[in-house]
């Protein structure tokens, strides 16, 4: 295991929120230490890692200090300022590298490489102006999507055109914001390959899994997905040659259109995604694992899957259903700890385990 | 759910062992946090708890002040001094409560209880001094085993009687501490019972996992134990029954002989306990998170195992299998974060997943 960190090294990680956290606890697990950098103060990651430097992005004595401290950096979400990035990467590695994060946050530039690569994806044109507007309508039609290139989330910073009439209000949802626009895709259902690339090189992806999405956010994952045998290889070596070609290290998320055309990717995640928190309670190694052992250059775990799992986010007033949860037979809980509960945000997930892998 | 603490809560956890670690992982996926009483620094527990008091048991300040900073007090080891007890009960309440401490700190108190209780022990007799001893073994006979009473752990303080002549070497061993001289039991194997019991008094067992030792330590547990379906009624009867006699809040590790007879309680442990670490792996709620789900009063998980799993603990050398242990495939690998390797000492174990529950 040459380049492997020494157990008990520490793992950097930006971000403090629940992917962050459940790094940490993964690290934990193998004998790694955690420290965040996360601007917040009692964010979830805090709880649970060892150190937690709370500064911002751009104090860079705070940076220098913090890559200082730890032997490897990783994140847990993917618009990290360029700025930050250029001062950590002057002084440890991060993984994954810088390439996985400039295509993939920007939405133009993802989709661009992941054509490149031969995979398709969803028409798009690109929407800077008003003229660039009515260009990308003639061109994509409608319905379709308008969508921010950069900083988009969980449906955030989208618009949707149900006619070519919806343009104008539209390209004012954006705020001058470059945009694009994605013609509509029929697709019959979303599933996600969650699959990791290791220090050497290995390839190793779990289940792919099938995703529900309500409001733009994910509501469920359910393993296994439905998917023929073919297209299950297909979408697992369309995920091998995006991780390849960036020579990635750690866990990718990347969510697929199932279409009667075959797969078209929606969009990458250069890191654990929320559609592969079933892993938790479906596999040896879960993502979370599975991403440390990626960054820390140990062997990754198979992917293989022992049970099968429906994963539930819990968002906003689903924590109402808590108590009853907490007494359902093979519903394992994951909460967040955060301290207040908001309408659409994000507080904690369920995995149903639904017994022995079909 | 009356008298559950707030998600949010503290819980002060005696002790930073790996106990305290897992527990305080346990704790964070259901949302509490967790501050850790622990004089040693850089311990297991501190890598992933909130806050680390890090001071000695005889510090009655510091103890007010962890109890006053926490919400309810729980611990990883049983042998606590009394004093620090009576200090942090007087703040909070500390489950499981003094009575299973009281009865577990002494083998003398533990056996005399069990017994009351209508339950089966080996043959044992009082040893305080060279008299005692030589009633003891004219009761016991040989072959038979001299343990002190207290702060025994992981086959530490005991001392085998192969024959009567072994007697004074024996007592040599105890250095005058107060002793039992058990008698031998003709057992087939070893299994134990992991039983929870919440705070409103609803009682949970895990599936009975068979236990095999070597040189006093614990080696694996396999789940299923071999038991009939009668025996394992039994031992699960039994441990509800100590249980309730004990108003127990929290979980509870109970050793049991199988022998012809019948089950023989060997001990019982008022904390989590290593033979239940294989719920990791095999339960949507484990032993650590059914144990904080008692003592914070939210309700129990069920005990149902979704899987059969073999538990291997990784002792001193055994770390040197780890790059091997990493690659196998179904093999969930836990470790301490333990910054030496030590003859003997636990680093870490190995949950393997053997599939679907038969």
């Amino acid at each position: 295991m040459t380049d492997t960190l020494p157990l008990g090294s520490t793992i950097g990680i930006l971000g403090g929120g629940q992917l962050g956290r459940m790094l940490s606890v993964a690290a934990s697990r193998l004998g790694y230490k955690t420290c965040i950098f996360e601007p917040g103060g009692d964010c979830p990651a805090s709880h649970v890692a060892n150190y937690h430097f709370q500064k911002n992005y751009d104090d860079k004595d705070a940076l220098i200090a913090f890559a200082k401290s730890v032997d490897v950096i990783t994140y847990e979400f993917e618009n990290i300022p360029t700025s930050a990035l250029d001062i950590l990467e002057a002084h440890r590695p991060i993984r994954p590298g810088r390439e996985a994060l400039r295509i993939s946050q920007d939405r133009l530039t993802e989709k661009t490489f992941l054509n490149e690569l031969g995979l398709a994806t969803a028409p798009f044109a690109n929407v800077e102006s008003a003229e660039d507007m009515i260009a990308a309508v003639s061109e994509i039609g409608a319905p379709s999507i308008l969508k921010t290139r950069r900083f988009g989330y969980d449906g955030k910073g989208q618009a949707r055109l149900k006619s070519a009439e919806d343009a104008e209000t539209a390209l004012i949802d954006m705020a001058g914001a470059p945009a694009l626009l994605e013609g509509f895709i029929d697709f019959t259902h979303e599933v996600s390959v969650i699959a990791a690339r290791g220090l050497s090189g290995e390839v190793a992806c779990f289940d792919p899994g099938e995703n529900v999405h309500e409001a733009g956010i994910l509501r469920t994952t359910t393993v296994p997905a439905r998917l023929s045998a073919s297209q299950r290889t297909d979408a697992i070596l369309l995920a091998a040659r995006i991780l390849n070609a960036l020579d990635y290290v750690g866990v990718m998320g990347v969510e697929l259109f199932v279409t009667r055309q075959g797969l078209i990717v929606n969009e990458i995640a250069p890191r654990v995604h929320n559609s592969g928190h079933w892993t938790q309670n479906g596999c040896a190694v879960d993502q979370f694992e599975q991403h440390i052992r990626a960054v820390v250059g140990l062997p990754l775990g198979d992917g293989q899957r022992h049970g099968d799992v429906v994963m539930e986010n819990l968002i906003g007033e689903d924590m109402d259903r808590l108590p009853e949860l907490l007494k359902t037979r093979d519903a394992a809980v994951h909460l967040y700890g955060k301290a207040q509960t908001k309408p659409g945000r994000k507080m904690g997930h369920v995995n149903h385990i639904k017994g022995k892998a079909g």
